[in-house]
């Protein structure tokens, strides 16, 4: 996902367009008129610096973030931008629902129902059985 | 790692021994004279449920586990524990570090500086390069 | 709350029903389309496991979840349902309400608050003065 | 803000009032039927005692809530009730979203991103360009 | 605990003496030389106004505290401090114990482990068998 | 803080050394064998994007974050070398003592004391009376 040529920003959109998909582009529309230079620091930093590092797969990255939000349980709207994102990188619905699980031994069984909640709602917005 | 014959503290006990390995032990071991009782229910919840469920890989699992408890900063031994599980499921040093860097973007540069500084002492003591 | 001869899952639906009542079972139905084993755990492992053990009053455990889920102030549901709870295992309302102020000195004012008004509401809805 | 002659409780409502306005009022009003008292230690403590210190300028003092709150990301109301006394006390727009911007480096993007959404709901509540 | 004729401040130095005792008293004596205001209103909020209402018993009052620090996880002096505090109002070691091992349902086994190691510490110092 | 013709690595290596001074190189230099591309990312987005930009006063910056860490509770070497950051953009120790005491306000008593022993620690190894 790098291309020495392609700037920090244009690589960002890209990724983040690739990644995150309408629900990212959602959070940006609503930073114009408020903060219009965080959405450039989420292009650049958040997936032009962190998420095109080769290091690591984007399927790994996201279920990685989804368990963070999840365990978190204090970020609502990225959960659900997130278990959008994991999808469309190619989590499994089962392997969100997993990883959701998996953190009430570490966040608790509110925190992990919570999560199971919002994938329960985003599932159901994308008419997935 | 499922075997309808075995009891869910014996299948805990041996998901934990080749998940946590020594370091999972350890812990045992310390909660012996406080609340033995407790030990059963990390071997049977968390590694005899949890653990031991078909849906997502051990690596998956343990990347999770690291990208939440760097998240939340307040688990250090329980975070470095799990930087040891990774290795022992075959998660490398360069993934764990990509996961904990990634941590910055959803819990703030110091939780990610704190799982970092954890990542490199568990890496010193197994004398990782 | 022990019967040797009981199943976790039996011991842990009957003492979910004695203390959450109502609200656990909406949960329970909740979980029913999007992680079915999940509402197992918390049968077996949160009631059947921890809510049945002897060694401390069900007043005094949902005194304690009331306690931290105030302070933790990322749980509203699940706060709201262990109002609930504690009311069916004859904490008063009063009590409730010390518990929750009392929380402004460990988690901060806002948390206080935020558990308050969670009292009001179910307070409201039980049509209790 | 100091007056020997005044009781805490009168310097704290004076203080409450000039800072918070009609948004603190509404949080003393909505505890009246739940806990009264609740409301005597806002006053005495939160305004008369700490908010009348002298050492620290009700500037600096709204920067700091305002970035507590944001970075703690589970006191949203709280959050909206503080943007708006930071406002009162003549904390500039831009200063609160450039707090804000800041907390996605200590807390994260999430936290920052939900700072902005509720400066951006008090400012157009307030009809603010 | 509440007498007409004495002021918070006295009413506080009582109940603190009286509930945290000597581990109540380091504290007092830490903030000495850094911020000696702060002490006085630990003495009047925390045990003047709030320890000393009369509506929840001392016990409940402690497991709470003890809960809500053991979920929380970022407080481990002040979580030793009320664990000491929780056994010199009647708490007994069982009670306490039980009420960390309820919190790795709420807030996570770690938030538990840490809970019973720093018990654990206590017990120890203190010789209880 | 902006010259155009610097690069955000630039201005972000001045503005670290400005701001944080020894403490901040401290960080650096220990994630030299870990995570070297990590001092990069904080050179650049939290020094060479957010602290330079000209909307908010270094003094307010950094009792923005000097609350905000103080009231997370989870990042005490963060919040160390912020202290003595404050400190060199000209915030007094008055003023920090100020910023902890009020984050009992928000994130309880525990969270601001620890911030202020935190800063007696930091006064005394700067030999502040």
């Amino acid at each position: 996902m790098n291309d020495q040529n392609e700037s920090r920003l244009e690589r960002g959109k890209r990724a983040l367009a690739a990644i995150d998909g309408a629900a990212g582009q959602n959070v940006i529309d609503a930073l114009e008129d408020i903060a219009p230079d965080f959405s450039r620091y989420i292009f650049e930093f958040s997936f032009g610096d962190i998420y095109s590092r080769p290091g690591l797969g984007l399927r790994e990255r996201e279920i990685a973030t989804v368990a963070a939000l999840t365990a978190m349980g204090n970020a609502a709207p990225q959960l659900k931008v997130h278990i959008e994102a994991a999808l469309n990188v190619g989590v499994s619905k089962d392997e969100i629902v997993e990883t959701m699980m998996q953190m009430a031994v570490y966040a608790g069984f509110p925190a992990a129902l919570n999560g199971l909640f919002a994938a329960k709602a985003v599932f159901a917005e994308r008419d997935l059985p």
